[in-house]
Formats: structure tokens, sequence, C-alpha cells
């Protein structure tokens, strides 16, 4: 209480602390003073029991220290990490995240949107696949895996790298006619690039090859038809594969053991993520490693200070290989 | 824009939609009007242009419609599934959800009951280890799996029911001498009365059975160790084990085996949960399963309307048995 009788004020803890009122406001909005300026308001701010309204901290600096990040749910393990991490990342600026899951629901991104036109967040990060997506170029937005705009800055993994990393290991693991399969979502995304990847490598090293792209609408089936067409006396017409991620690798390996084929004897699989299994820590399958982490903080990190000559709007992040049991090495 | 230039009020929308200025408030902030003065109202604030202003909002109804979910990690499935439906739940009922990660920083807990204090939620729903959890009683609490206080609601499976279950199927099964082994916290939860459940459906029935609990720090080796004091030419001293997790009994599974104990021909096992494979959508093993999506909404409810006599302040919600392969059954 001040000598009024009234919850303190920042005035107060001006007086109190020997400080302008100027760096106390600095203080609680975490703008860079000197150490001593900061520890005489936080002490002062104890001493009379001030507690930061944080409405009137986002009124007056124009900032809420919230961050949306949209996802299209978290039972997907690699949307679960990946807010794990970017939580984890936020925290670490002082930040809180506010989590939207979209589902199904076509409105779910707008409405996202809306609330930060309502001034109840600084920024959104979003993975999304609706086909719709309005994004005002005004608005603070962190796109991942999925380019909207050149002024929205947009981090995925190098999946064009990574789909060529795929390929030559399959090449360099003896694979004399690589297959590449996709399904997923029909809208576009940096995801496709992974296709692109490895198609490139094939041409360019002159490599026969295929690649195969369903939809999600057809159906997982429409794949294993797919299989079962090119598959002749147990023998596939292909020695190895590249699957767009490790969930579908896990299915297309499942599927080509039921008709008989080996997999790494006959054909040899490749998935892409680096999942691993809740239950063991394994990856399901060989597979090329995002880079969840890095993708959370760099996203995380351009938000916060915009994008810079060391971090450009638009990043590609190093992936590796890692071997999981579904190719020879 | 109003006749003044400026940003159109409530005033104005009360005016342009002929209703008094409190129906206004009301429908901003999600208290009943009757359909037509609702209609009105957007109506006429779509007409204006006008948007609510959250933080007006949040200083004026004292609300500032977000809710904190506290969780350790989104890294285990159990976490993530929680948090998807806590978010849905949420959203549902015009909410947001702000997601706090703790890790191991004892302090993250203190930090977002903090926040409520600063008005930044209307309140907290949390599942935590921390072992000096300080909860004020005033503060909108709602727990899961953890009883905290008298005033603190608490929603949590059936843990005693479901304990009670596994030991009642593996003695259907045809097991006569049954084991119950746990690995978790230290910190005393609702989730130790699966073991209590366990342990009080034998000692009613007279059924000769075992229970060992172990400590995180003591890892996952001091269960093998038991298990393997426990072994004798290949024959286990128990005929069935409920283990306290999924992911625990597939390694309790996994190194029998290795020991060349077969499941679930010489031991059955089960396992608490109903966590499945996210490849196959097929459970880890024969498991009681917790009713994920009902604990959420339940507690997103309690949070929201307060317990009442159809909700009351601690709630154990039905738990079902679903067989996974570890059984005969």
């Amino acid at each position: 209480m001040n000598k009024a009788g009234k919850a303190p004020t920042m005035k107060d803890v001006a007086r109190e602390a020997g400080v302008a009122l100027g760096t106390v406001s600095k203080v609680f909005n975490s703008i860079p003073v000197g150490e001593s300026y900061k520890i005489k308001v936080e002490e002062a701010a104890k001493r009379l029991g001030y507690r930061v309204n944080s409405y009137a901290r986002g009124l007056r600096a124009d900032k809420t220290y919230t961050v949306a990040l949209i996802l299209p749910s978290l039972d997907n393990p690699f949307f679960a990490l990946l807010a794990d991490h970017i939580c984890v990342a936020l925290t670490k600026h002082n930040y809180r995240m506010v989590l939207a899951i979209t589902k199904a629901d076509p409105h779910a991104e707008a409405r996202c949107i809306r609330m930060i036109e309502q001034n109840m967040a600084d920024g959104v990060i979003g993975l999304t696949y609706a086909a719709d997506l309005d994004v005002n170029e005004n608005l603070p937005y962190v796109s991942i895996d999925r380019f909207i705009g050149p002024n929205i800055p947009c981090i995925s993994s190098d999946n064009f790298g990574g789909g060529q990393m795929a390929a030559e290991k399959l090449v360099s693991l003896g694979c004399k006619k690589p297959l590449f399969l996709r399904i997923g979502s029909d809208v576009p995304g940096e995801t496709d690039k992974r296709g692109a990847g490895f198609v490139t490598y094939c041409q360019m090293n002159g490599i026969e090859y295929a690649a195969q792209r369903f939809s999600d609408w057809q159906g997982i089936e429409s794949v294993y038809k797919f299989l079962d067409e090119h598959c002749h006396r147990g023998k596939l017409d292909y020695d190895g594969i590249f699957c767009s991620t490790d969930l579908f690798a896990y299915h297309v390996k499942k599927h080509l053991e039921s008709i008989g084929v080996c997999v790494p004897e006959d054909v040899q699989l490749i998935g892409f993520d680096g999942l691993k299994r809740p239950e063991t820590d394994e990856f399901y399958c060989s597979t090329i490693v995002q880079p969840i982490q890095q993708i959370a903080e760099t996203a995380v990190y351009i938000l916060l200070h915009g994008a810079s000559e060391q971090f450009p709007g638009f990043m590609s992040l190093p992936v590796s290989y890692a071997p999981g049991g579904t190719t020879r090495e």
C-alpha cells in the first residue's frame, strides 16, 4: 500500500527506488537498463508489494508478451514435439504461448489471426494446411513448412536437400531403381520439395527412378494398390523407396512385408522426420532427421526480433541422415 | 468510424442496434441475452466495423478468456493428447489456452500462478509433480491426477477402480500369483491408487499377490534386476503383472522376453493409460484405458462453471479394459 492506502503504482516504485518513472517502465517491459537500476527497481517493487498489471503493460508498451501457435493437432508426435520446443523457447524469452488447434475447422486460423488484430497476441507462428489462408502481411507471422508470401518469414527443414540426401543414400547403398512415394495434403507446401530433391538428384546423376504422389483423400489403400501392381512374383519393380514421412514409411514397410517383400534385404526404405518411438526412443525407420528444436528456436527468434541478414525471412535448416533398420546401413 | 471520425465504441454499437449499452456489453462478454438482441448487436458491430478490445474487455468484465494449462512436457503422448483435448474444449467455450511446460524447472509452476495473480488468465488446469506446489486456494485451479487440497477440484481417472479391474482381469484369465509393478515420481498423487486398488482386490479375494514400487531415481534397471531375481530357470515367480503405465509395461515385456519368459503364454501383462502407437493406432499392450477426452472436458467444465452437485470437486472418471496382445484375451 502507498501512503494514500491504495495499491502501489509505478510512480510509487520510482520514488522508492530513487529512479525516473521511465526507468521503472523499462524494467517492467523487459527493455534493457543498467543492471544496478534493474536491481533497485525490482527491490523497490518487492518492498512495496507492487504487481505489474499486465493489461496496463500490454496497453502501454503495446505488447502482450503473448505469441499464438497454430497447429493442426497434437496427436501427431511431430506437432507435439514442435509445440514443446516452441513453448520452451518462448518461455526463455519471457513470452507465453497461446496454443490454437485447428483440427478440420477451416475458420480456426482466421479466428487466430483476428485475435492478434484484437491485441491479444504480439504475433503468430503457424503450421497450417488451410487452402484459403488469408494472412495480413502487416501482421507479425512466421510460417513453418509453408511459403505464404515474400513478406512472411518461412522456416522449414531443408526439404529439397533432404530429398537429395535420401536419393544419394539409397544409391550409395546399392539401389539401382529408387522410387519416391508421397501421401499428403493437396495444399502446396515446402514439404513438396522432398520429392523434388529426390527427382533432381536422380536426373542429375542419370539414375533410373520413379515418383508417385497420392493425396490424403485417396487413402493409403491407393498406395498399397500401386505397390501390389508393381510387385511380380514377390519382387518389387524398385529396390529402394524414399517415403515422404516416417509414419508413412512404416506403413509401406508393413505392406511390403505382407506381400512377401523383405525390408531391407529386397527393398531399402528411407523416411523423413526423424521421429522416435515413444516406448524405446528408437527411430521408426532409416530417416532424414528434421532439426525440430532448431526450427522451433529459429521461428521464435525471427518472430521476436524480425528477419535479418543472419536470419533471413526464408530459412531451410540442415537435416541429417540416421540409419534405423530399414536400410543396409 | 463513428461520426466523430474515431473508431466505433460500444456506445456507437448500442445506438446502431437500438439496444441498451448493457446488452452490448453482455453480448461481447458471452453473457446470455435473447437471441434477437444478440443478432442485432452482432450485425450493428459488423456494420460499424467495431472490434472488441480484449484488454478493455478483460479489465471491464474482470475476465481474460484465457486459461493456463501447466504440463510437465508434450513429449509424453498422454500429456500431448490431454493438451489437445483441453485446447479443443476451451475453444468450444470461447476461451483460449496458454500452455506452460515445466520440464525440470521447479519455478515454472510458481511463475504460472503469479501470471494469474497478474490478471493474465482466469484460471489454471495443472498436472504437476512439483514437490513444493503452493496453490493459493482462492485462485481458480483445477488439478489433474493430484489431490492438492479440499478446496481445489481434482479430476482423474478412477485409478483405484482401474487397479481392481486389472487384478480381477488377470485372475479371471487364470493368473494364480499376480504382481503389481510401479515406477514413478516420489510425489504422492492420485495415480498411486492404481496399486492400492490392485492390492485391495487381491486381499479381499484371498489371492496370493506381490507389489513392488520403484522411484524414478532408481531407474528401470532396478526393475529388471528385481525381475531377474524372481526368475528361475526361465520361469518367473509370477504369472501376471499389472504395470502402472503402458510404456512401462512395454519395457517389462521386452525385458521378460530377453530372459526367455513369453508374454502372454508364461506371464500376462496389463498396463494403464490406453495409449495407442502413433504408427498403427493399436494399443501397446492390454491396458486399463483412461478417458482422456472426458478428463479434459470435465476439467474445463469445472474450471469455468465451478464444482456443483453434478460435478463435484473431486471426480474419478470411469476407466475400461482393452485387450492388446499381452493377455490371453
